[in-house]
């Protein structure tokens, strides 16, 4: 491509979901391509995957499913004629599980570089120019410079760190630690109520842990549809989280083996003492070693890459996917599809992404779902729009299946009957999702989702349902 | 709406879901309608919703439900480090949690009806002619004649009964039955390993019966796709089920408490004691006593009423839905589909059924379901395909839950590239086909649907690997 020839068509910097997808399709597409990445395990196994893998969330989904299934035995049984004695969870063996499968996921990684021929370089890298990173590898520690026609930076996020409590991973931990915990903390304090917070709060809570929630605003989930937050926000409750809105905290001190928290909200100041406090205040992009000074590519504030609609930054060649812009919201699929979109792009292969059609998860239980937006952001923007709202209650398989909570609120266009949402709150949520997508990448109306045949019972019927509500044709209705 | 004025604008014959939901739409629609129900509790309580609330369906999924929890207390819950001591099941309890799903849903058609304003007749009814229908009232027994415009039939199916099997329902049992047995037989012979065979099969497997499935036909579930069926098929053996195929069962005899099954297979005459044996060979439709010999209404060999593609009667007038006709699969929500659109025709609208895109689903451990063609079909009328195949143990999602049996096959047309079947089988496949059914609602090619944003990590990224294979852009592998 280049006049003088690189090392490389395309180096990727990073070999999280955007990172290796992007790396596996540039490959797929003919073009040499090297992957680098730098999560050290301290193992001598395979870490590829990124934070989403061998940090954050498939720990939290795997552990949740776990603590889901402690709850179940306890409480969810009996319902159905079932006893059982002495139910215990052994939390090191819990955890030895989720280890295994972060493994798996690794090795999958690995294979699918093997199978595809992407090269894997192990080290820490920083982009010099457009077409030239300097790399410290793992295995000699000797600093090196690749070139490559064109490089994409996809390097993820980290936690933010917030100075008033300094994390000692002992009483103050991230997010990470607190996934990898041992033993079930008698009480848990979490600064931050986002996607993160209530996850880790939702696991420790069902295994037993007294979970408090500080979050800083006001409002709760304000990136959830409000009914949706207000409803989650009930159901959490319920099972006993104590989320304290508008709760700013002021200042941490370890005393006596416990976490003092001085915080402050409406009502003046507070204290509380936690086992162990832990930070879940958002993520920060990757970027402070990632780009020589020299390099001159413009980062905003927060140090996010400035990117246009192809996810080119200001550097020709040089493009940034994932966590490391603003484009979207920091989940892994909307990576995976950006890794997509720009190896195509670098191909000569044109394929935008919706940005649109992005669902959104949060693996809590009841799990949150939705694609499109919400009502709230709809009537600012005076879209005339009509809504509706079926709940889960009304199916018989939420009956069958013993998780009647939550609903599916659908939003359309009032004069096209264009679907602008679909907000979902309530179990599996998240594969309920994909259907709502699909339609929304068809631009379909709630009639086109109401005249669609959906099988009889499942969950999926309240989807079918909120879609025929809105055409005034409902047919199934709560009792 | 005809000259002289009759009772009802819409009579339906039947509250099942194709009835409740015909009636249901028709009185939205501003018709006078009656829905007649003769559904027999032998209770004071509501008894609507057919056999599909009282009988089978929801009673096999409800109770599967629970069967698969005591199989997941039992070996589901080491795996998680969590333990438990003496599990137990109580089946009178288990059976006592579908009865109140039943009342529920009972109680859910009776208040549909209320709001909608549709009129509850309890009696045995009989088409006498295209205008009028016979009645005996369950209050008096004094058999009357009401009249309508139009009539709906939509009685719905019956169990097959064999000579050679004689019903007694101590051990020679009905669906019916077998889905209220109060205690776990030793052993119980199954014969048909149609959908409704294998539901029972896996239900009393679960709670520790010996299962034996006698089916007469040489191949196993010949209506799914060749793969799928095998797949099921080595799943379910491997579940402890056993089932002999090419077995045609020759007589019956009840012996010392037992019974004892004499069939016939390749191999030659064999014999097997049951402690109960169920006959699921089949449904018929409920038309026996249903239409008046002088009506003149048309029925086929097997009792089916001949329709055309409007689900109208050989007399004018009479429309008839769901299992009475051979237009589609015995399934609930082909009725309903059926049930929507005739209320429509009569109240002048047009919204014909694509019955290509009804799902099939079949509520076993784990779940199959499909929409579309099945390979071998496609390839029978020289179809040009290319098909596709995803295991579930390759999704993060699968690991997590542990539920890594089974695939998503895709078949689509070589040349245009759209969809022409999707087949599941792994956990969720019921509510997985909803996404696959829009697609296909939708005429989507592979592409379409590789291009649409699947949450990661979900079950529903085999749907996604699915379509990218197809076209050779394979993302996640098995490792």
């Amino acid at each position: 491509m280049s006049q003088q020839k690189n090392d490389f068509d395309v180096i990727v910097i990073g070999a999280g979901p955007a990172g290796y997808v992007a790396a596996t399709r540039a490959t797929q597409l003919g073009l040499k391509t090297a992957c680098i990445d730098n999560w050290d395990s301290k193992k001598s196994t395979p870490c590829l995957g990124g934070n989403y893998v061998n940090g954050g969330c498939i720990s939290a989904v795997a552990l949740l499913e776990s603590a889901k299934l402690f709850h179940l035995a306890n409480h969810g049984l009996a319902d159905h004629g079932i006893s059982a004695d002495n139910i215990k969870a052994d939390i090191p063996k819990m955890q030895k599980r989720k280890e295994a499968i972060v493994a798996l996921l690794n090795q999958q990684v690995e294979q699918i570089f093997i199978d595809n021929k992407v090269k894997t370089i192990k080290a820490h890298a920083q982009l010099i120019n457009p077409n030239r990173v300097e790399i410290i590898p793992f295995s000699d520690n000797l600093p090196k410079v690749i070139t490559a026609d064109k490089i994409i930076l996809a390097a993820g996020s980290s936690p933010v760190e917030l100075k008033f409590a300094p994390i000692d991973n002992e009483f103050i931990i991230d997010v990470q630690k607190a996934l990898n915990l041992q033993s079930v903390p008698k009480t848990l304090g979490i600064i931050g109520a986002g996607a993160i917070g209530i996850e880790l709060a939702g696991i420790w809570n069902k295994l037993g842990t007294k979970v408090v929630l500080l979050e800083a605003q006001e409002s709760f989930m304000t990136m959830a549809d409000q009914e949706i937050s207000d409803e989650a926000f009930k159901l959490y409750c319920k099972q006993g989280m104590d989320i304290r809105l508008g709760a700013r905290v002021i200042s941490t001190n370890i005393e006596q083996n416990q976490v003092n928290v001085e915080y402050e909200d409406k009502q003046g100041r507070h204290q509380c003492f936690f086992e162990k406090l832990v930070v879940a205040s958002g993520r920060k992009p990757n970027t402070e070693t990632l780009i020589a000074a020299s390099a001159d590519l413009l980062l905003d504030e927060e140090g996010f890459v400035h990117v246009d609609e192809n996810c080119c930054s200001t550097l020709p060649g040089v493009y940034a996917i994932g966590d490391l812009t603003l484009s979207g919201p920091m989940l892994a699929h909307k990576g995976i599809e950006e890794g997509i979109f720009v190896a195509e792009l670098i191909a000569g292969q044109q394929s935008p992404i919706n940005y649109h059609t992005i669902p959104n998860v949060i693996y809590t239980d009841p799990e949150i779902a939705w694609v499109g937006q919400t009502e709230q952001d709809l009537l600012a923007i005076g879209e005339n729009i009509k809504t509706s709202n079926f709940p889960f209650s009304s199916t018989s398989r939420s009956q069958i299946k013993g998780t009647t909570s939550g609903m599916v609120k659908m939003i359309m266009q009032a004069d096209t009957e264009v679907i602008l949402g679909v907000h979902i709150i309530g179990f599996l949520a998240s594969e309920l999702i994909a259907e709502a997508v699909l339609a929304m990448e068809f631009s379909a109306t709630a009639e086109d989702l109401a005249r669609t045949i959906h099988a009889h019972p499942t969950l999926s019927e309240a989807i079918h349902e909120s879609a025929l509500s809105l055409s005034g044709r409902s047919l199934h209705i709560s009792v």
